[in-house]
C-alpha cells in the first residue's frame, strides 16, 4: 500500500482532465493564428477555455493571460510590472514567507536597481495589514503577498491588503497557487490587481498557468515573439494544455465544496492524532486561518529528511520543508521567519493532502508515524541530551 | 476530404507519443525536486529524456535547458546571453529573414540599448557569409541566424556561420525549429554554441521546447524561481511534456531519412504542377536549398487571403506568409527581404508537408488551386490591367 501526502509538490492530472484534452493532441491541433479551419477552431476553443478561466477568479476573459505556469506567471507579475512601472517608484514589498520564486525574482529586482522590504510575520506565518501599510512610501509600486503559504499553509487577510493597496493607488499582486482549490477567488472582491494560478494545482496538466492582469495594468511582457496573448506572452498557444487547465477549472468549481469539508476533516484528524500520540510535537502555521490539506508538524529534536526516508519505506510520500528547497540543506525560509531556530524548522514534516486521498492514507500515517519519531529519536544524540536536561 | 498542408504552423501529436506521455499525467506525476519515491522517479525520467534529446543534436545532457518552447528558447538566447556578456560588447547580428519572435526579441535589446545589425539577403532568402564577415565589429558579441526559413524554407550556411563565430569568437545562435526534424543537428560539427528546438515541430506536444546551451556559455535566466535547469529555467517541471517531446525525438531518429524522401517527392511534385498549371507563378526561396517539406509559391495579380479561403471551402488548409503574422494585413517581412514587392508577397501561399499528409493531399492542391486562381483572376482589376499591358 502507497499514500501519497504531498499534494503540494505535484498533482496527479484528475483522469476526466486528461480524456478533455486527448482530442487536442492529434485530431483539434491547430494554430490559432491561422486562417483556415482548423485555426477557427483552435481560436474558439482558445477563447472559450479563458472565459471558464476568467469565471473560476470572477475576472473578465481579456484579464487572462496564458503562461506556462505559475514560475512564468510571478516572473511577469513582479519584473514584468516593475519594470514597466518604474518611472512611478522603485519600492516593492513582500513578505517574508513568499514562495522562493517571489523571493528570487526580488533579488533580481534588487540587482537592477530596485528596493525590496520584506515583511515579517507573526509565530504563525501571517502577516500584519497595520505593519505593511507602515513600510508603504512615496516610493512604492508594488505589493506582492501570497494568498497562503504554500509551507505551512497560513492564509493571509487578502482582501484587507487589497484594499489597503486600493486605496493607496499601489498595484498588487497575489500568487494563489497554494490557495487555488481551497478558498474561493474573487480578484474584484479582494481588490486584486495581478494574480498567478497554476493549473497542475488544481489536478490539470504542468506546463500551463495564469496570470491575471486587471484591465489598465501595464506590464512589460518577459517572453518576447510573435504578439500572442495581447503582447503579453508570445508563443503559439498550447492548446492542449489551456483546454486542460479549463476542464481542471469546471471539475474543481462544481467539486470544491464538497472536498473542502472532505480535506478539512482529514487534516484535523491527522494534526489531532499526531499531536496527541508524539511527544514534543507542534502544529507550525495558523491554527485556524490554515489551507484546508495542510498539515505542518515538527517533532524536537530529528531530523525531517530522516523521517522522509523512514516513511518513505512504510510507502508514505510527504514533503520536509517546501517542495522548492527539499534538495538544499537550508532549512525553510518560512519556518524560520516564524520565529522557529534551524535546529527546529529542521524537525518538520508537510503533508498535503487532495482528491485522491482517501480516510486509509491519514490512517496510514497516523499508525506508522509515531513509532518511527519513537525509533529516531532513540538513535538521535541531540534528543537523548534533551531528556537529559528536562 | 480534407487536406491540411500548414505543418509549420502547427503539427497534430503523433499517436505514440500521446500514448508515451499519458502515463505521466495520473499515474507518474512525481516532482524531481521531492525527496520520495515519486520525486525519484521522475528525476530518473527527467534525466533519460534529457540524454535522448541531447543525442538528437550531439550534444551532452547537460547542456539540454527544457523552456516552454520555441519562443522562450529565443528569448534567453538572444536575452539571457546579451544582459549578461554586456560587457564584452553590445552588437548583435541577426539575419533579416529570421522568425517574427527574433526580430521581436531584437527591436526590445535595441531599446534596451544593444546595436543590432540585420543581414539582408538574396532573392532566394539565403544570407552571405562573407557579408556576414563584414558586419562584425570588436563589439559584436552575438550572431542569430535560424537554420532554416519558417516561411520559405530557404537553408542557410549554417556550419560556415559557426566556423566564422568560432573563429571571432562570438556566440553563435540558431532557431532550428524550422530545421528539426527535416534535416540532421549537429551541434559539434555546426559549432552552434545556443540551439533552439521544439517539441510539436518534431509531432510532440505544445508547451515544450529545449534551448542547447553549450558548456561554459553564460546566460541569464529570463523565468526566475526556485532554480530549475540548473538556475536557468525555473518552475516545477513539465515531466509528461518532456517525456512527449523525448518520444517525438526517438520516433523520429529511427523515421527522419525514410520520412525526408517521402516529403521531398510530395513537395517537388507539388512545385511542379504547380508552376505548370498556373500560369504567371513563381517559387519563393531557394530552388535547392530548400527544406524537404516546404512549396511556397506566389501567383501575380491575387491575394493571398482570398486563396486560402477558396481552397478552406475545397477543404484544404494552407498558410499565407507565416503563421504568426497571418492575422495581420501587414506582408511578411521575409518575402519583402528577398525583393518582392507588397502586392508581390500578398500573392503567395505555403504549402507545409508532414507525417500524416499522403499523395492525395497532393494531388487535391493540383486538383483545385488551378481553378481557384482562374476564377480569382477573373475578378481582380489588377490581373485585368496587367492582362491589358502585355
Amino acid at each position: 500500500m502507497s499514500s501519497y501526502l504531498d499534494y503540494q509538490s505535484s498533482k496527479p492530472v484528475d483522469p476526466r482532465v486528461i480524456e478533455a484534452m486527448l482530442p487536442y493532441f492529434h485530431e483539434h491541433f491547430g494554430n490559432p493564428s491561422s486562417l483556415h479551419g482548423e485555426g477557427d477552431e483552435a481560436t474558439k476553443v482558445l477563447e472559450d477555455c479563458r472565459q471558464t478561466i476568467a469565471g473560476f477568479i470572477n475576472a473578465e476573459p481579456d484579464e487572462i493571460i496564458f503562461t506556462s505556469g505559475a514560475t512564468e506567471s510571478n516572473t511577469v507579475a513582479l519584473i514584468g510590472y516593475a519594470s514597466r512601472n518604474r518611472d512611478k517608484g522603485d519600492h516593492i514589498i513582500i513578505s517574508e514567507v513568499e514562495h522562493i520564486s517571489i523571493h528570487n525574482i526580488a533579488k533580481y529586482l534588487e540587482k537592477d536597481g530596485f528596493k525590496v522590504s520584506r515583511l515579517p510575520v507573526d509565530q504563525y506565518g501571517k502577516i500584519n495589514v497595520q505593519k505593511l501599510a507602515s513600510r508603504i512610501t512615496p516610493q512604492t509600486i508594488l505589493i506582492s503577498i501570497g494568498y497562503a503559504s504554500n509551507e505551512i499553509g497560513t492564509i493571509q487577510p487578502i482582501a484587507e491588503v487589497g484594499a489597503l493597496a486600493r486605496e493607496k493607488g499601489i498595484a498588487f499582486h497575489s500568487d494563489a497557487v497554494a490557495a487555488e482549490g481551497l478558498i474561493p477567488l474573487d480578484v474584484k472582491k479582494d481588490q486584486i490587481d495581478l494574480l498567478t494560478i497554476s493549473s497542475n494545482d488544481i489536478y490539470g496538466p504542468k506546463g500551463i498557468g495564469v496570470l491575471y492582469v486587471r484591465k489598465g495594468m501595464r506590464v512589460n511582457p518577459v517572453i518576447i515573439g510573435g504578439g500572442q496573448e495581447r503582447g503579453l506572452r508570445s508563443g503559439t498557444e498550447n492548446i492542449a494544455g489551456i483546454v486542460g487547465m479549463s476542464k481542471a477549472v469546471e471539475i474543481m468549481r462544481k467539486e470544491m465544496t464538497e472536498e473542502v469539508k472532505r480535506l478539512t476533516g482529514y487534516r484535523d484528524t491527522l494534526i489531532k492524532n499526531l499531536l496527541a500520540r508524539i511527544p514534543k510535537s507542534h502544529l507550525n502555521g495558523h491554527p485556524i486561518d490554515r489551507l484546508a490539506n495542510n498539515a505542518h508538524v515538527r517533532f524536537e529534536a530529528i531530523e525531517g529528511e530522516s523521517l522522509i526516508l523512514a516513511l518513505r519505506d512504510e510507502g508514505v510520500s510527504a514533503a520536509t520543508g517546501s517542495a522548492c528547497s527539499s534538495k538544499t540543506l537550508e532549512p525553510s525560509h518560512t519556518l524560520i521567519s516564524t520565529g522557529l531556530l534551524h535546529e527546529e524548522a529542521h524537525g518538520s514534516l508537510e503533508f498535503t493532502l487532495g482528491r485522491f486521498n482517501t480516510e486509509a492514507d491519514v490512517d496510514r500515517v497516523i499508525e506508522v508515524l509515531p513509532p518511527i519519531v519513537e525509533r529516531l529519536r532513540k538513535l538521535s544524540p541531540l534528543y537523548k541530551a534533551e531528556e537529559m536536561a528536562t
